[in-house]
């Protein structure tokens, strides 16, 4: 939720020098993102995104966030399509940082997800599986579970703060999960952020899905188990069977779940659960000096994931 | 630079009712304002801001600024257009703010205006100020000298923390200012916060002003004196003659400006110097937990105001 570099009208204006997009009308800094800065941008009568890429993102990653968009725009999946220079490049740099430039996607995230904005998130998803089947740079997932153990480490001395029980209950979860965490599911590119702020719709359609920035190669039913997480929770983090059997139909219409994905999900969904709960939970006791950002509410994901320790088979979840 | 309330798709929905926008297309909460949460808004094919008026805001101002912005946009004065609901009303509630609607301007602020972005800056706040001539309700200007002595009770214990004589500086202008201010300048209303990032320009024209939230009655000439602060120093804080005589010039192109206001200018513009260096030494030293928004740097206003001490005539500003 911040702008972390202001772009000046100076430096927008050299950026687009190596673009064909006509006069700049307005750029506003958009208040949403954590890891980047986002600026919506008008120019030439066309509506754009340009980001910038601050620190917590790796340069070398660019080409694979920024392919994957290509990759999917092309094949008509509802994501930013990154715009491309004169001459053939979609990253550029503006006020010191790497930048690129998306097209804007009109749309609306929703507060309360109904069954079919579930079912549409589902399908959407299992859309994203098979169309980036063919995208060709990998990217390892730095947040599995050998990822996992730093952030558990760094955070465990003062977890407690937060809620009494937390460092118990992440370091009993790493260790069971370290044991039975699956390692031959199907795997391919996975969004591995889809939360309800970064899918549109529109008209009661989806319209767009937005924020590739933790995209990665992964187990493709750990990006369900993802959603499951943040889609089909209510308020009070009570599970919404309902809305779990309508994003995984979602899903299945498109690419069905092989059994050994069906038996899994329980535990991928407790990872997904605990990724989040680790990220939050670092994030919560390290706000530094001069953030622009409030940090998430860890609490969240222990109830989620207490939830899915209780879950004895994927038919809890819906599955038809 | 922050969206203090978050604003939901149902909350939206509930606040479009009383409105005849059509279907909503996106919300894109904007990264600018310190006062107020902005968002950008799209809706039934037009751009809108819809802002949030939060704490700082006192409610019963905004019949002013919402009834300033609709006085002068129906002037023809480049400003946003506050949109009426089915009842006539400019005002309505969303997320339990009170809330207005306004048109969308395009255009980009400059962070090295020219001469001529300086010429048309000043002609721009003329013709504000003739504009408003006939707006009939009032607010007085909170932040005049009876206004600076309670910031400066509150920061001088601490001022120095900045930088070394900054405690000393204020309180002695402070008495001097308070012996030395006019009483009988031409008044009206002012903008009183026409700062670059407020003024905006489209294909090398002035296209908007926006941010009326400042606005009050007072004199005129002190808004003059408020933007040769603004827009006449360079990265340095370096005074640039050639910006003010500018300035003044494309002002007295619309209003020309009376002897005593002339004589007033280098006291004028010595009190608004102290009026944005007290706010921002306090807050600068007054940063909640948990703020959204970097301070702005006290220090160039203390290097304007040791400037202005400096001058001897209006003639120094480059008055014709």
């Amino acid at each position: 939720m911040a702008v972390y570099t202001e772009v000046s009208d100076e430096a927008l204006d050299l950026f687009l020098t190596d673009y064909d997009l006509g006069k700049v009308q307005s750029l506003k800094g958009i208040a949403g993102g954590v890891e980047n800065t986002n600026y919506m941008l008008h120019a030439g009568g066309g509506q754009y995104i340009l980001t910038l890429y601050e620190k917590r993102v790796a340069e070398a990653d660019l080409p694979f966030f920024v392919g994957l968009m290509d990759h999917l725009s092309k094949k008509g999946f509802p994501c930013p399509s990154p715009i491309r220079k004169r001459n053939g490049d979609a990253l550029g740099v503006v006020e010191g940082r790497p930048a690129a430039l998306v097209t804007f996607l009109e749309g609306m995230e929703v507060k309360h997800p109904t069954a079919e904005h579930c079912r549409m998130a589902g399908e959407a998803m299992a859309t994203l599986h098979i169309d980036a089947a063919d995208f060709t740079i990998r990217r390892e997932n730095a947040l599995n579970p050998d990822g996992w153990k730093p952030l558990a480490k760094a955070c465990l001395p003062r977890a407690d703060e937060i809620e009494p029980g937390m460092a118990l209950l992440i370091s009993q979860e790493l260790s069971d999960l370290t044991a039975i965490w699956p390692d031959d599911l199907p795997a391919g590119v996975v969004h591995a952020d889809m939360f309800k702020d970064n899918v549109f719709f529109l008209d009661g359609s989806l319209s767009g899905i937005i924020d590739f920035y933790f995209g990665c190669n992964d187990f493709l039913a750990y990006d369900l188990a993802i959603a499951i997480n943040a889609w089909c929770f209510d308020d009070d983090t009570e599970f919404m069977p309902e809305l779990s059997k309508a994003l995984i139909g979602g899903y299945q219409s498109v690419r069905k779940l092989e059994p050994t994905e069906v038996d899994c999900l329980p535990v991928l969904a407790r990872g997904a659960a605990l990724r989040f709960l680790l990220t939050r939970v670092n994030d919560w006791l390290n706000v530094p000096p001069g953030a622009l950002v409030i940090p998430h509410d860890p609490r969240v994901f222990a109830k989620r994931l207490r939830f899915h320790q209780r879950v004895r088979t994927a038919n809890s979840y819906g599955i038809a």
